[in-house]
């Protein structure tokens, strides 16, 4: 099992540097049989992609899919679906006087201590642009999940907070937050921010509708827990919470236990799962943004060496990230969701 | 791979339910000729278990650990070390009136949709006391990861907030709370509710130490998702964040980039993990406790057969499960790094 | 994952050293709401205790399997199933003068390369008892997988062999063969040995009838290759092959391709696998058994410190496994299927 | 973790169908810093590529191996290494014949009966195409496992063995077979087979030097039981033996023992491996190599309704695939021994 790979039954494997000649996926385990359309995968990842936007990076990247294997006659065969997107718009010589630097918020420290060494054309694999194959593997998922509905947005930028949850207006405007109001004073902030050559953080929510109860597993690999983990495994994120979160802890028991009556759960604080396995409520997650990390602005750093340097990071960097983290979140929500299905399958069968 | 099981290379799987006969778990993969002391093991579920003080629950019992194979001559052999605690106040006969019961806040209706029945003897595997094998195995790796402390404590109960943090007095207090005087408001709050027959929830951090540069893995398997998953895994646990968290979401990269100088880091915004990868920092996360589901308190919910029922849960239940937390946290932390320590050595070898 | 684990979805991981306290299994991914006997997995473990007959060892042990966890009311309850067995008969004084001897045909030395020391208490894990674990799994598994039926058989020994697969006889004869006659001739062969304080080898053959079409991989994890695992994960196990195995590799393709008519394939050269998937057809297995490495005989040999030495190794040994090696080998191709099994309901649901 | 995948910690996913765009793998979990040569790659598949002599298939493919990502400045980075081959040759139109043919000895009837569906062009996923990845990811292995070398060749064809192991000739023939005279007998057996449109089995012997004593684990994943499921994976092999394997059943203990001398051990007839562990010894695998399936001669089989049908199989195929296989059953050796070396050091660090 590879460090790069997510899921145990529908297995996803990224690979590919920012900088390198492309970047994808292998997604394996997938059930055979599914119409796919590559339309919609490529929908996808032009949501991920860079240069949407004022709000995002101006960098254009054209991001086309390419699958290589695993799909005939239109249909999955149940072999490895095999992803790759090659990289264009790689300016390798951006990055050829930061080779020694050590970008603040950057991992180019850590993955130097870890590896000895590091490929210093851009983030290499840290780099936001090894999501890219993990949107496609979600794509994918989502296709096959007949049932089950994942929207996600904006829902927090710099402490501006959408007070709605209008999910249809959420991809209608460039910041990806389901409340119009909010969403323009969102905006402002961030081109605040990339005016000072600064960045802002924020929160994106996610929910999955459609998810029968019974998903999920009781110790070692909640539901709750699998979405933790893959939620944090996208770069820039430190924080999540199921539900209510961090605001259940100042609740009291008699408040935060979601009561029942004949038609169902009468409230949803725990985020539709109990005891790490799913209630048949809508699945609600929240997840902590960092200001991203490459900013004009000066900074105060170190080269391999550990002289003093300032750095300001030249090129064409996201002012906030949150809008394209939206679908990155929705394709790990994806891919969480359809392994909690197979492992129900397994378990009980059709049944279940 | 068993979904009760945590850690690839040192590797925990879990037994047994809270009413049955015993609960535990079998630890493998642990390196040979490491001096693992038993009665350490035991000091670490002394803290765990039940009747500690008024703020937990009144259940008594002595969690004796016996250790069953994989110890000899007092060393690990490196073959798998199975420990037990024998069950000894199981009062199934409390639970009997419960059994067609969905108690609030419990798993009771998503054990029977995942599973199609219940074992309804107490919380069987979404009792708390899954988490002694978690303990037990978390102290085993703490005696083996020389060099790194992993300390823990309450820092919110209720919405009251530790202001410091002096670990050497989190163990000096029922709440675990590294504010001495905070830790007397926290008490207070708990022992209000509990006489209300309600509970209270609360946040716990946990902070490791000593942790070099270079553990973790960049993608799939960053430190943060590992660290997440595991906090997540706890029973009662519905948030995380590593670093700052949610409070980084509200500052500028100028702020939230730790800046760097000859002597390293300046700051710890990010929790001590950078791209996934340890920075050599503390490491530091933050869980939100929800508050215990099991109240005295009268409740709204339904049988079975979904007709409504009021259900006030009898017995001797934690008001607080925070204190209770505090060394399972502790223990997930340990099996996150002794795992990523593993993995390092295997890519690096010593000289990592 | 455990290195003492078998098995992704129906997981089986064995715990407990020949001379230390017990010997066990926790067996997890067990579907639910099935009834397991007991008496039906200690049944099966009957078969494999020592002291069956004169051609096993006459050590006695009575191997009662004690079901700790994961069943209520007779039924599988989805969660950890942990089997112990305590050991009774251990002689570790007989093997106090061997502590620092390398018997040959043993792991002694092989395991203090591995691990630096070694729990010199007979063969610790790589005792033969650590196959009892297996056996009270591989039941569980045959209780469940209703409509595959394993039976297997001791088919030569010592060069002697089997001409007849008269299944129905292979458990009324000391030897497990197929072929009563044979199994006399056998018998006879392996008291001749014992009476030179000597031992012999054989080969068991195993079939697991009602397998559907369908089940396995076709790469990584053909089915071929999870029994071939299974297989040399047994204990003094040194082959295997599947149909006609060996035997293959002198027939020309007209020969070995089993032709299909109307009714199905017309022979069964390939052992009911193509392309590591099961045909349908018999599922069939040959394991190559070494002589038992314990041996009276006299025989050189160092000791740790590479001092020669002449080893006879008292106590009470097998003259010849194979008739224990039966339930085990029936055991993990068990495993392999009920893994199988669940791997192709979770790609394709009940209608597989 | 993917069915399609090899290795824990060298862990090699292989995709591609063998007439679709490409085949390749994903090789995750190398080793940084090591220099990785990518003609040294390919030489070791232009040793597996078809077309080299007049024993193997005349198809002509070049497979251009092709690295996507993971390396930088000719070293490995520690991240996943990405290897590609675009397929040239593939005449899918032969195949358009018997889309609706079950071919004998093929895996037609068992991947429809598995997936519901079949991409019919060529063997898809089942063709031994789908070993180049695996040779790449072995070669990879093998460069950076110093101090071990690994050789193979066809040590039996048809009957016809070899009775010599000169190991430096076996290159030096079309059979790559380490006994000169016999090579060309067993070419004559071939080309005889050729002549007739049918096609020849076989034997191979793996050898690998230089493994130290101490890697494998002793109960569930020994390293008899990894080389086992590493060779049955290859497609076409339905057999291995460990050191003396089958042999060794009708030797007595006292004979297959091996004894042991001041200098370490006197023979060799465990292969290499004692409880699951290396000795130090070589460590030496046979395996058992069927006829290829696709042979020219008329053959009884039925289409997809069950309708009897007469199959001669058109097109350029090998009448005897062993030395095809030799590569293959090299890097197979190279992926086992790489992921057992990795684990001893996650285990015992550089000191073991």
């Amino acid at each position: 099992m590879s460090s790069s790979s997510f899921g145990r039954l529908f297995s996803v494997t990224t690979f590919g540097e920012s900088h390198g000649e492309a970047v994808g996926a292998v997604v394996d385990g997938v059930p055979p049989g599914y119409a796919i359309s590559v339309e919609e995968i490529q929908r996808q990842l032009d949501r991920r992609k860079p240069g949407q936007s004022a709000v995002t990076t101006q960098r254009k990247e054209s991001d086309l899919v390419h699958v290589v294997s695993g799909l005939f006659d239109g249909k999955s065969t149940g072999t490895p679906i095999c992803l790759i997107a090659y990289n264009e718009d790689a300016r390798s010589q951006d990055y050829e006087k930061l080779r020694d630097v050590f970008r603040p918020g950057h991992a180019d420290a850590t993955y130097t201590a870890k590896y000895g060494l590091r490929d210093y054309r851009g983030s290499g694999r840290a780099s936001g642009r090894e999501t890219l194959g993990r949107v496609a593997a979600g794509s994918i998922a989502r296709q096959i999940l007949s049932g089950v509905t994942i929207v996600a947005g904006t829902v927090e930028v710099a402490g501006v907070r959408a007070e709605r949850r209008d999910w249809d207006v959420a991809e209608s405007n460039n910041v990806r937050c389901p409340d119009a109001a909010a969403a323009a004073e969102m905006e402002r902030v961030i081109l605040a921010a990339r005016e000072e050559q600064d960045s802002v953080g924020g929160v994106v929510e996610v929910v999955a509708r459609g998810v029968p109860a019974g998903w999920g597993d009781p110790t070692m690999e909640k539901l709750d827990s699998e979405i933790a983990r893959a939620m944090l495994s996208i770069p820039a994120i430190k924080g999540v919470e199921i539900g209510d979160g961090f605001a259940l802890s100042r609740l009291r028991g008699s408040e935060s236990n979601d009561a029942m009556g004949p038609t169902g759960y009468l409230t949803n604080h725990q985020g539709g799962i109990l005891g790490g396995i799913s209630t048949g409520q809508d699945v609600v997650a929240r997840i902590a943004v960092k200001p991203a990390s490459s900013i004009g602005k000066a900074q105060k750093s170190v080269d391999a060496s550990g002289k003093p340097v300032e750095v300001k990071i030249e090129g064409r960097h996201d002012p906030c990230i949150c809008p394209r983290v939206v679908p990155v979140a929705e394709a790990m929500m994806a891919l969480v969701l359809i392994n909690a299905w197979l492992r129900q399958r397994a378990l009980r069968g059709d049944a279940s």
